[in-house]
């Protein structure tokens, strides 16, 4: 089986793909078994020898609204951020988060903010307007400090107080968040409802308004299974990184029914099957998942783990 | 949540997809738990109430082979067999069941065949040139009855004994049942190991051959995660008809690994997010896989179906 998938390109897709991994950070922090550091830095050890070359690590959010992250400071300490060309962001919810991450030298940081007023004010305790204000001396100091920022922007294809979410009114936040300073936008199905043409509206949406295509991340939820067509209908419209989760590790702990990221595993195998490099050694990447399941005492949800056990 | 997903058109699908329901025979021939008849009538009474238009609704096999499809007879009288114009199709093995299809006067037949010489001899103990030779009469007699015969075709994508199976040897092998005078062609990704760039590219060599597109039924399995983002790319192609079992029910009893069939409310959410008209009544259909789900004993792993819960 390991001829398996065949290889047959698809036309029309970007000459690479970078796959972001988020399961060490928004994977783990909707885990409930809390995990030892060792295991945390040896899991990201394990993504980068498996071919990853962005891993999310961790966010210097306050302790008491993630305790599975924090330990951010000893996590990094562990690790030889920047080694060998991988990028490690690390999410900063605020200045105080960036002065923590400028104090362990880090170079790549990720915002993380709402399309819509409910999700704003529940996630951030901040109106939709007022949560601009509050990044752009984020952005801005860490830009000035040589830092990429990336925008994750969530509840782009619904929210589950408001429904429907105008895809104008996504187009704007982008661009607001693009014209703070912010290197990459993230587009995230966070309640995981989006269907293809949604996507596409959305893409066209943003690269009409300026934002280039290959500025922008899809991070797609897989709660109605929905997320791997999603995150090719985003490809094919010329977007160059996918958010994915090795193993389908976590979810979003702050929406309802939020659950799912798209598996790495699942990405890589259909990127593989279409000619699409991504540098990633799937077998290594199966594996280690399976060693992750273990230390959480759950299996890995990614299809691609389950069928090749 | 009742407005979500969003409608949102995807360019470039055919004006309307059938889905072709595969539940009551893909679906429970490859689940352990025997149901009573009544309880299978039930189920097909409630898929039509959700607005099914095509539901197959048993195999005409030797019970020694499929336990669970023992009453077939039995079935077919508990059911109003053509009511309402819905198509209610029976898989027919050999000339044998096609006279038990004849005898109770069913207008839709389908039959099994392999795009491989290794699943050809294991789950039709012929070789692969003879299956045709074992097909003709049972088309052919068919046809002279005004039957429409669909013809599975399965690894159109791999084989778990031989691997990779070449493009060439499909259409060669799609293009031979259509000359036998199949109505309809399905595309079986038994082992779920499909990819895009695959699908079109089997999708155009057929169509090269002169099968037509909306001939075309796409069958894949979610074994890798993969099976919606393929039937998008089929229905991309000009394939109007995709297979999809209700609440994901069953997988292939006769091939390693293959589990998995196409969850027919993830697929209902995908079109319905696209704008295309399916007939299907979303959350009646959650409603009947979750009773299936029940009389199995076992859940539905439909995400759609899990997420509505």
């Amino acid at each position: 089986m390991t001829a398996l998938p065949q290889v047959v390109p698809l036309a029309g897709l970007p000459p690479a793909i970078t796959i972001y991994e988020v399961g060490p950070r928004d994977g783990l922090q909707n885990e409930a078994a809390v995990l030892g550091t060792d295991v945390k830095a040896e899991f990201i050890r394990r993504l980068v020898g498996c071919g990853l070359r962005t891993v999310e690590i961790t966010s210097f959010v306050h302790p008491r609204w993630v305790p599975q992250l924090a330990d951010a400071e000893q996590l990094v300490d562990q690790l030889d951020v920047g080694a060998g060309g991988v990028r490690m962001p690390v999410l900063v919810p605020n200045e105080r988060g960036l002065d923590r991450a400028l104090d362990k030298g880090i170079r790549d940081i990720a915002i993380f903010a709402s399309a819509t007023e409910s999700f704003a004010q529940r996630n951030l305790n901040r109106s939709y307007d007022d949560q601009f204000a509050m990044f752009e001396p984020v952005v801005a100091r860490a830009r000035e400090a040589g830092m990429t920022v990336r925008g994750y922007l969530s509840m782009c294809f619904g929210d589950p107080w408001e429904g429907p979410v105008p895809i104008a009114q996504v187009v704007e936040a982008g661009g607001r968040l693009m014209a703070l300073g912010c290197t990459e936008l993230s587009l995230g199905d966070t309640i995981g409802v989006g269907t293809p043409g949604h996507v596409e509206k959305l893409v066209a949406g943003l690269t009409d308004a300026g934002v280039s295509a290959d500025s922008l991340g899809g991070h797609f939820h897989d709660t109605y299974g929905q997320a791997l067509a999603n995150a090719l209908a985003a490809m094919r419209c010329g977007v160059t990184t996918i958010d994915a989760s090795a193993g389908g590790l976590g979810g979003c702990p702050f929406a309802d029914s939020a659950t799912g990221n798209l598996a790495t595993e699942d990405v890589v195998w259909q990127l593989h099957g279409m000619g699409v490099e991504t540098g990633v050694d799937l077998d290594a990447l199966v594996a280690t998942s399976r060693w992750m399941g273990e230390q959480l005492g759950k299996p890995p949800v990614s299809r691609v783990v389950t069928a090749l056990a």
